[in-house]
């Protein structure tokens, strides 16, 4: 039954029919001409918002300021433009715009209503607070800027993660691995549990001090430890990226980020899943919990597979057509499916961050090869651009919805709780987990590693993404208005903070960019990019010469090599050679790798540049996983050098020693393994591995 | 007073209120993620579309495939996807989702609906038709797939009319500025003026005969030929750009059709304003005619004016940071500062079609010399993939629309009389309009360009995006589901029908593909740019000579001399010798232009890079206004040219020779004027012009 009360100052004119249906069209089109200038305007906003960041980063980069990161000033110049646009903009007249009904059942996602005759579609905006009905209609402005949260979801998230992939130091990221996973995924977990309990009393506290107004179940605190936990690539990628600090300290860092994020996400949606076996009690049950288990490896090893598919695929389609002749078709084929990757692991149900990642992971391992040398350079830009725009967006958006978003519920001692509880819930899990992964390492993490994982627990876009996603309950809206504060407080403390904990922990950095006077552009994209693995080895592959390996590389290559799993070196194998032939246009022919028997699918799949040497070596990304390296030692204990190297590796040397301050030999053995790596992965030869050798 | 009826079916159980609450939130928690997913494949479902017409274009290139024009594929792929999700897919069911209110005043865009207590608030969708109140509610994938036209405008839009103006070959924009303000201008009037009062007696004739169900005002008719008049520069640039027609007639087409955008949208909005005075009649007066004509110059300098300003802001801004050093930063602020452009120009009431068209002309003549090399390119490549993915979005989109929108309301007759009154509508300003500026033009509109002018009327986005904006009574249905058959039409025959057509009129076209063979990169990018203003002359600005001008060149010159008119020359001088050293590297020192009493300002305002001649040349736009090559030849009847150009100017003759097919002698002159173009406006010297010798 319903029960509908008017509030509404209109009312009919005595005028003709005729006359009040053609003002009534009249102040339709009026209203959409508003409403188009109104959106004009909030976007407008945040451009000139994006504009005046960029021109401050500048400012920042030229003044070499260290104190506050760019993205903390985003956040800045959005909280100065939230607070003009909350109490700066007049408030625009409600009249003719609000109508009450008075519902006993639930709120319905559509409404028809019929207007003399004519019916008219409406549709759910979201809950109001009962204290608040008077300021909504007010300002027009505020709810434009307020913009719907799936924004982040498919348009702004997946660039910045795809880039991430797309410019990973793969090297780094698979020697570290198994750490990575341990963190990420046992870490958030524990840490999601600590922060779920602890949050569980502090509402105990609140609700025997009175302090709590609604319902704050169990399962309620346990979603915010879900969201909580999960450190941000987007904010890590920010502000170490730029530093370009210790490589395995980025990797552990951002790895973790990226794959928790995973974690993040499943944790909470399956929390939420399995609120209906609780619904009494809102309690955890251990069923549910291994069922969310079994869940989340499901939904993670999907994700992992429909990223590498997409990535397999576009590298099939740029293969088999000619398309590299329209590098225009090109460029905006591997930027549709790329994207898509993202959109098809969030319709499937499984994560899209995770899926995209690995997406960029395949696409510059395999699709990278075959495309042209222009599509090379316009998705790297391409996506380089899209990420620091969204980013920039996203941390300006942050910054404006403390004032711009209208249902904060702020509670100091929830916000008190939840900064200590973080704050323990990293300790929880940092400290002991890298104990006893450092029992099974070769190369230790150290205490100063430690430290800075603990202190660098920074919070972001995506905690912020997940908590805007639902805040139509009271205790959603508390834990909205939390999570951003922490994400403000991470951002400015922890993100100004990096440099100073970096140098006091004594792990090197190597940000030097360069002086102004110094303008070659070229060796400036070399700093930007930073993690970029295709520009690393200057391309000197034209002739090959074998050298002998002498002692302190067959050294580093033992050690190397126990850190690597044998599974690692039959996966690589198998790639270099049955997976690169098939998918990119260099690698061994297939007709020399596969048994006699399949000759003709072999001469099928094998592109004719593998046959003829006159087409240059395709063969770029020098940070192939960590396996390569040892490989190169442990196939006769010799490296292979390139003939003309002396004058391009002095080169790239001088381009690398300005990049990191080098650490003595150590540095100079890494980079001619380095090298090495890249011409051992010739074309036409077969690598047969001595696996018994090592497994 | 309001009466409302319940349609739902959802009845609260009898369950504790504790649990139906947890109950709801799980609800609303399903129906976010299930929203979510939805989200996903709409977009997917896009990017899918785009994925597919990307390969298709290809193999159409590849197969040298004529009869249908890209565009018209992603139409017929738009279309394709359009019936299955249409006919294919499952209706969701509607339960738990309508709820329907009988309200006796006009529609509110705002609802406020107290359920239980709680409020909550719905925004207004729009008019549903009685007929189809049970299929509405039936299938949330078509709503997900007929998506905000506000996306169009402030997204879509300004990527592609951008792209246009910063890759305009200005040199014949502007000499045919006069014939193109006069058939943008008058002739969309005229064509308005006739296809609003044909449709008019075909409206009558409706009602006469009885097909015509609902109101439909004179005004209304008018609206329709606003929207219906102007031609499209979104498909006109897919088309001929392909093609690479004769130089004149693109721009004619092009300029044309990017100003009457301007028109359609101002006339259509200032129909909408002046009905008010005519309540009661819908009828026409020449006094609220007048006032629109106001309304549309004051919109258009406007525009005109915002453009420009914006451009000039981001040269001073490119100039007098040394942004130039961070390409990304300086990429990131050359895109947000265009956006702006539009978004501004909208805010302020003004077109941003318009006014984005004139900032990318000032930012492709100031601002990107000001820029590094590398942000040249991404700036250029960047634009490039958003145009083409834009382009073939709205194209997909509409192909979709066709199907997948749900208030289409067919009309035979009038969609019979609309063509008919296009055709004619068209035919009457082409016509007349050309024979009376042939009267003035020295170089005459022959007849095949005037047939070709008369065939070209293609409607596209424009008229798309301006008719889906207001769907709401049944007239504007009505005329939505005409223009998008129309444009459907003049895409499909039209765009299929231009290559014959040009070959058919003995119009030189130079489509000129390279063979598969013929990889050479650099040399394809040619091609595909098209009218890319920067790449024309290869840069071989090193050293001067000045030769002796010859015969035919001096009587070239004397001929363009008398097309050009004297308000062209002072611009040029003005902005050789005062805007480009003020907004740019480039140029004559300000201290040798400004009178000595402004030396200080001239003394800041000149870049350092203007005084030392170690800096190469900026100056690489050959395609300048039309008078920098008469101004060359009238400058001492003498022409500049490299020193080392004949091994340059034969590589230039063999790239130029295979893009269009040379018609004699002329073309080789003109490109030699080209040449001496460039090398004229070099640095340090001040031109001083005989302006009473043209006057």
């Amino acid at each position: 039954g319903l029960r509908v009360a008017a509030a509404a100052s209109a009312s009919s004119s005595g005028a003709a029919a005729e006359d009040s249906s053609a003002m009534e069209e009249l102040a339709t089109e009026k209203e959409a001409e508003e409403s188009h200038r109104q959106d004009s305007v909030s976007l407008l906003t945040f451009i000139l918002l994006l504009t005046l960041t960029i021109l401050t980063i500048w400012l920042f980069k030229h003044r070499r300021v260290r104190f506050l990161h760019e993205t903390g000033l985003a956040m800045i110049y959005g909280l100065i433009v939230g607070v003009i646009l909350r109490y700066g903009t007049p408030a625009t007249s409600g009249r003719d715009k609000s109508l009450s009904c008075t519902q006993e059942d639930r709120a319905f996602s559509t409404l028809l209503v019929n207007v003399s005759g004519k019916f008219f579609e409406y549709t759910l905006k979201g809950e109001i607070s009962p204290g608040k009905i008077n300021s909504v209609e007010q300002n027009d402005m505020l709810r434009k800027v307020t913009f719907d949260p799936e924004v982040f979801f498919n348009i702004l998230l997946p660039p910045i993660i795809f880039h991430a992939g797309y410019s990973l130091k793969k090297r780094h990221f698979f020697r570290n691995l198994g750490s990575i996973l341990a963190y990420a995924f046992l870490g958030t977990a524990v840490s999601c549990f600590i922060i779920g309990n602890l949050m569980y009393g502090v509402v105990k506290l609140m609700k025997i001090m009175g302090q709590l107004s609604d319902k704050f179940y169990y399962t309620d605190c346990l979603f915010f430890g879900a969201i909580i936990s999960a450190t941000d690539p987007v904010t890590v990628l920010a502000i170490f990226n730029e530093l370009h600090a210790d490589v395995d300290l980025y990797a552990l860092l951002f790895g973790e980020s990226v794959l928790n994020d995973a974690v993040a996400i499943v944790l909470s949606s399956s929390i939420v899943a399995y609120q209906p076996a609780g619904l009494n009690t809102h309690a955890f049950d251990a069923a549910a919990f291994f069922k969310s288990v079994g869940i989340f490896l499901g939904i993670f090893s999907g994700s992992f597979t429909m990223g590498a598919v997409t990535g397999v695929v576009t590298a099939l389609v740029t293969k088999f057509t000619k398309l590299h002749c329209f590098p225009l078709l090109e460029t905006a084929l591997f930027f549709l499916m790329s994207w898509s990757t993202f959109l098809l692991a969030e319709a499937c149900g499984f994560t899209g961050v995770v899926a995209v990642l690995f997406c960029g992971i395949t696409q510059a391992h395999y699709t990278y090869n075959n495309l042209s040398v222009e599509s090379r350079s316009r998705t790297k830009q391409l996506f380089e651009v899209l990420h620091f725009l969204a980013e920039n967006f996203i941390f300006s958006y942050m910054g404006l919805a403390l004032f711009t978003f209208q249902k904060h519920v702020f509670s100091p001692i929830f916000i008190i709780g939840a900064f200590v509880a973080i704050f323990l819930g990293r300790a929880a899990h940092i400290y002991p987990l890298s104990f006893f992964l450092n029992l099974g390492r070769r190369h230790k993490i150290g205490w100063n590693f430690q430290h800075m994982m603990m202190f660098s627990g920074l919070r972001g876009a995506m905690a912020f993404a997940l908590a805007i996603r639902d805040t139509a309950s009271y205790a959603r809206q508390m834990m909205f208005t939390t999570t951003l504060l922490i994400v403000f407080f991470t951002v400015w403390i922890i993100g100004g903070g990096t440099t100073p904990m970096l140098s006091w922990l004594n792990i090197r950095v190597g940000v030097e960019e360069p002086s102004e006077e110094d303008q070659n552009e070229h060796h400036w994209q070399y700093f930007r990019v930073g993690v970029d693995p295709d520009q690393d080895p200057p391309p000197n592959n034209d002739s090959f010469q074998v050298l002998q390996g002498d002692g302190p590389d067959s050294a580093r290559g033992n050690r190397t090599k126990q850190e690597s799993a044998w599974i690692f070196r039959l996966w690589y194998s198998f790639d270099h050679n049955y997976l690169k032939p098939i998918l990119t246009h260099s690698g061994p022919p297939l007709t020399t790798t596969l048994p006699a028997w399949c000759g003709l699918l072999a001469r099928c799949l094998t592109s004719p540049q593998v046959y003829d040497n006159q087409e240059p070596l395709r063969e770029e990304d020098s940070d192939f996983i960590l396996t390569e390296g040892d490989l190169t030692l442990t196939y006769g204990d010799s490296t292979v050098t390139a003939n003309g190297s002396s004058s391009s590796h002095t080169a790239s040397t001088s381009l690398e020693g300005s990049r990191r301050t080098k650490s003595g030999s150590e540095e100079v053995l890494e980079r001619d393994l380095g090298m090495g790596d890249q011409k051992v992965s010739s074309r036409g030869t077969r690598l047969v591995f001595p696996l018994e050798d090592n497994a």
